[in-house]
C-alpha cells in the first residue's frame, strides 16, 4: 500500500493522536496508508526526546510515497517551520508532495495582522524594516512553488472554515489528489 | 570550488545585495564559492516572477555542496519559512547542512513574546490552546536536529548581537565549519 506522511502543526492540537486517527481513516477510505508522527512512541521524559522524536519522523518521510502538508498558519502570519522542513525535505528527496492551508487569505494580508506594513522606497515593508513579499500567494513562494513543481498546487477551501485546525476537506482534496498520482502511475 | 548557498531572510532586509556581497566575500576567505539567491537575474515586473525565483533557487541547491541557512527568528517566533524550506530540501538531497542564528534565545521564551502562554492539562499552550514545544531548543526541532545529523549543530551568539541582521560572526563561524567540513574530505 502507498503511503502518505501526515506533516502539520495537528500534532500541537489539543487531541493530537484523535487529529491523526482521523486523517488516517481518511487515507484509507482512498486506499492509502497515513504514517502520522505520533504513531511513533516516544519516551517523553528521555533526554533524548526531541531527538528520538526527528528519527522518528525522518524515518515515516524516508518510508512514505508522498506528503500532505498542512500549511495553515501557525502561531505567525505562515506555516508551521516543522512542517515546512519536512516539505522541503520530501521534495529534496523526490517524493510527490502535497499540501493545504484551511485559511485562504494571502502571506501579505495575514502579514499585516501581525506587524505594522508600510510602504517603503517602492517595497511593502513590516516595523523592523524588512520586505513583507508580495506576490499574492497563500505563503513564501517556495513552498507554494514547490508544491507546483513537485506536486500539486496547494489546496485551499473557497472560505475560511469555522474551525480551521478540524476542518479536513481540503485535506480530503489532497489524499483523493494523492490517490490519483499515486494509484493510477 | 565548492559552493555554499547562502540562505536566509537576508534577501528581505533593506539592503539586500550589499548583504550577499558581504557573505559571499567571507566564503571566497576560506576558499569557498558563495551562491546567493540574488545572483539569479529576475524580472520582477514579469507575470512569473515568483517562479523564476524559485526555478533560479532550485537550481543553486542543486549546483551546491551545502547549504548555510540564516535560522534567525523572522516575523514571529521562529525562522522564516523560505530558509526553513530551503534546509529541508538540501538535507533531503544529502547535502552537507549548517545553519546560524543571532538570537540565542529558545523557542518557548520567544513564543512567550507573540502569544499568552498558559499551562493546560499538563502541556504549555498558546492563545488557540496550541501546544507551545519546549525541549529547551532555539527553534522546531525538525531543524535543530536536522542540522546536528546532516552537518553542523545550530551556531548561536552568546549574547545577542546589536544589530541581529548585519551582524555576521555566526555566519562566518558556519564558514569556516564548511570550509574544514568541505575542504579536507
Amino acid at each position: 500500500m502507498k503511503k502518505v506522511y501526515l506533516a502539520g502543526p495537528d500534532v500541537f492540537l489539543p487531541d493530537p493522536l484523535e487529529a491523526g486517527r482521523r486523517k488516517a481513516a481518511i487515507c484509507a477510505q482512498y486506499g492509502l496508508s497515513g504514517l502520522y508522527p505520533l504513531d511513533n512512541t516516544i519516551d517523553l521524559a528521555s533526554q533524548t526526546a526531541s531527538l528520538d522524536i526527528f528519527r522518528g519522523n525522518e524515518a515515516m518521510m524516508d518510508a512514505a510515497d508522498a506528503i500532505i502538508a498542512n500549511l495553515t498558519p501557525f502561531r505567525g502570519p505562515g506555516a508551521d517551520a516543522g512542517t515546512v522542513y519536512e516539505l522541503g525535505y520530501m521534495a529534496g528527496r523526490g517524493k510527490l508532495c502535497l499540501g493545504y492551508s484551511n485559511d485562504p487569505s494571502s502571506y501579505a494580508e495575514r502579514a499585516r495582522r501581525f506587524t505594522a506594513v508600510r510602504a517603503e522606497a517602492g517595497r511593502q515593508v513590516d516595523s523592523e524594516g524588512l520586505t513583507v513579499e508580495d506576490f499574492g500567494l497563500s505563503d513564501n513562494l517556495m513552498m507554494i512553488h514547490a508544491l507546483e513543481l513537485h506536486g500539486c498546487p496547494l489546496v485551499t477551501p473557497r472560505e475560511r472554515p469555522d474551525d480551521i485546525w478540524h476542518d479536513l476537506a481540503a485535506f480530503e482534496a489532497c489524499v483523493r489528489l494523492a490517490a490519483e498520482l499515486l494509484l493510477t502511475n
